[in-house]
């Protein structure tokens, strides 16, 4: 029942998902084995009627009264996630940016394995962060030639993203994790984390609530 | 005929104000007066029906044939997102996020203005930061109570992250930009930017290609 032909799952339900799956993962870890609908919408703001919804497109689980099974929810959701196999990222632009994503901790939790790191900063080459030392983003291009790299992460300036991209897609890359705050010309799914963006909803709904 | 109500624009709309935001503002630093739905909405990756089911919302722009008139739209915007007047954010936690954070350079375009930075490490209060210095977090109370402040920005761990929101919240706050991995107990308006769930959407985009 998984996801088989590809146009079951709406992108509504998809950007709800890896919610789903942090807070299943939460309660795995802490051996919880049921939830009910309620609770488990509860926790991540949701109503149960959306949470069954979103889950019977992908699946049939729990039974009325019984509630989800955590581990079965959890290990479809993985699986639909593509979380059961190792990906290796790469990150080009390592100002502060860069070193914040590369000390996130939670990326072994996602089975995701930081490959290279790269930027074009003397002073930055050569540092270790993560257990992975800096080279030069000229390296790039041959690192690429004998590395299968699954995620390209680009935290460079804006006015050097499009190269950075186009480096990763003649390598290999198979999607592109950006933070430039810039349009990427690429035939790569491409995922953006604009912090701007994010600033301008909050003002909007800091707006509305002194509007009331 | 501006949003009146408060109930007319939709979410989802709301969530694409932003990218409209951004490339309007583009073309009128450039100078263009008007700009057709077909190619605005081929700019943000739309399409001309979607853009003018969006504007309709919260107004009468355009004219068929004539394309939307750039200042104008620009303005409406600007003042549906709250941008028609300065907002001040501190930020707490500064780590690699919280420095990039501090360091973005798009603030002044949005009116937002700096006001103060917060830390616990002894290494970093008294680094300048985007003109402004870092003080121990001890002090964020008593700033709090002299300074009215718009939005509070955490990028702390997420172990204290609930402490600082707490203690924003009690200061008058009235938003809050979180990056730390949690959920916050709050009654004021969150705006979470969440690294991993961002990337596992990627993941689940390029596990989609493979498919095919």
């Amino acid at each position: 029942m998984l996801d088989e032909s590809g146009s079951k799952i709406s992108p509504r339900t998809i950007s709800r998902l890896p919610v789903y799956w942090r807070y299943l993962k939460e309660l795995d870890d802490f051996g919880i084995e049921r939830i009910s609908s309620r609770e488990l919408a509860g926790r991540i703001g949701s109503t149960p009627s959306q949470l069954r919804q979103d889950l019977n497109q992908f699946g049939h689980f729990g039974q009325h009264g019984y509630g989800y099974p955590v581990e079965e929810l959890l290990s479809s959701i993985s699986q639909i996630l593509g979380l059961n196999r190792t990906r290796k990222m790469i990150i080009v632009g390592m100002g502060n940016l860069g070193m914040a994503i590369a000390s996130y901790e939670n990326f072994g939790r996602r089975n995701i394995k930081l490959a290279a790191l790269f930027d074009v900063d003397p002073e930055r080459i050569g540092t270790v962060v993560s257990d992975v030392q800096i080279q030069h983003a000229d390296e790039m291009p041959k690192f690429l030639e004998e590395n299968q790299i699954d995620i390209g992460c680009v935290s460079t300036p804006p006015e050097v993203a499009q190269e950075a991209v186009t480096t990763m897609e003649h390598g290999g890359v198979l999607g592109i994790w950006n933070f430039a705050p810039v349009k990427l010309q690429t035939k790569l799914p491409v995922e953006h984390l604009h912090l701007g963006d994010s600033l301008l909803e909050l003002l909007y709904r800091i707006g509305r609530r002194e509007d009331k």
